[in-house]
């Protein structure tokens, strides 16, 4: 069994993160190369469904702040567990940050890199207008914010996604990519994640 | 003694850092809830006193770099007794960077943040057209930069303050939190750092 | 042997790195400060020539991941022996980020930093469109970019610089210093990297 890559996957919220992943591994299954992808979210709500606690996935990002910690570090050391069992490449669906009611949380700190040791952290993008657009339907009521503004912040997180990125890559050695996922361009998207990680 | 947060709350010159900090500070005590502010410079500028070496405290960035090191160190060593000693929540009121002559010094860098451990990092922010009004009073002979480049650099400090901020949050897992004090905004400001520290 | 400051320059290709180093050393013969430049670069190519394997440095950056990734810790302990036996300052002329095919490789991950224990960090910069200029003789066939995208990716290659030098300072204590290189202005450069270095 000869390990793969580990690739970390993240995205913002809208960005079609999850579709890339999928593509990428649909892709593989087609070329007969080994993927399998993982989502860091799931086995968090796993985790909690384990414990009788039932939340949706939408939810998690609104709890305290200690039990988030607890369960990002509760998953990780599942993952990587299901890392070394995996057989060919591994991608791991997660975010870089994760926007809370009390700030940016790092999706993949210090604790979780050294529990994953990524080869790769990809950062997948889209134009914050295109982004705004794909989260309307997922709006709470009371959540109108005014487009601008909705923008503004938007552009916000794809940068402190950027820079948490570069500071896991300065922790681990691995490079980050940059992969855009526009409107419709999810097949051409999931393409290049899967040539980046064959490379 | 049940021990509270320990949030560090940082600002660039003129945002106003301490002002929100002593807003918090009143607005915790006007409800019960224990919280103490410390302040990072105000324990550098003990230690050097104690050494019998007088500083004035807006100089201490003009130090040479080796004796900023050392007193930041002791400092940190200093303020993480403080904080293990308090009751209730704890801010350290500090900086993310501070512009020196020799260039952008972190403010907390890997030693500090194992010292301290905080649970959450703040930057406070303003436009830098309101930062620039703010400083003018501060400016020394010979100091009158033209204000576009001004106004430049204070974007450009503030955008280090979010990167180094970045990497502080990927190496202890804290969030970082980003609260906003425009001009006469700073009870609102305080307000909103005390919700941070008590959710 | 007092041991001088090690100071890590840093630049994307076009920034003209190479010649302000040049510009620091020969300033400081003649001044009589002892200040050697170690190029990384160099290393690297000397240790695969060691090994038969004859590589144009431009292709350096084309080699895939993980050879990439043994070079550069190879590389960072022999110039951490050359520093060590180095009288007075020391430069190491480097990159920051590589932009590679597989992404934003960092120049300067954790173990390179530790290997290498930099008093300071620099970052050379000119602005987009002069990079551009610079670079316009080094393109090969086929890279032919329109010029507005060549601008975006040269501003997202150096935001990606001062991210990576961010979360580098942070690790390290080290200050990061910022020195513009405009056309004309290498001396000048030279002179104010030779200030950082002395001061």
């Amino acid at each position: 069994m000869a390990r793969g890559k580990v690739v970390i996957a993240t995205g913002i919220p809208g960005v079609g993160k999850t579709t890339v992943c999928k593509e990428a591994e649909a892709q593989a299954r087609a070329e007969g190369v080994k993927l399998s992808v993982l989502n860091y979210g799931d086995v968090m709500v796993e985790i909690m469904e384990k414990r009788g606690l039932l939340v949706h996935r939408d939810k998690l990002r609104k709890m305290d702040m200690a039990t988030q910690k607890v369960l990002q570090a509760e998953a990780a050391a599942k993952l990587a567990k299901a890392v070394k069992a995996a057989e060919g490449h591994v991608i791991i669906d997660t975010h870089m940050v994760v926007r809370t009611p009390f700030g940016y949380l790092p999706g993949l700190p210090k604790h979780v890199l050294e529990a994953l040791k990524p080869d790769l952290l990809v950062l997948i993008e889209a134009d914050p207008e295109e982004i705004a657009a794909r989260r309307v339907k997922d709006l709470e009521a009371g959540e109108r914010l005014r487009d601008e503004r909705r923008i503004e912040e938007l552009r916000e997180e794809l940068m402190f996604s950027r820079m948490v990125a570069s500071a896991c890559s300065v922790l681990t050695g691995a490079p980050v990519a940059i992969i855009k996922n526009p409107a419709g361009g999810q097949r051409e998207a999931g393409r290049k994640l899967l040539e980046l990680i064959k490379g």
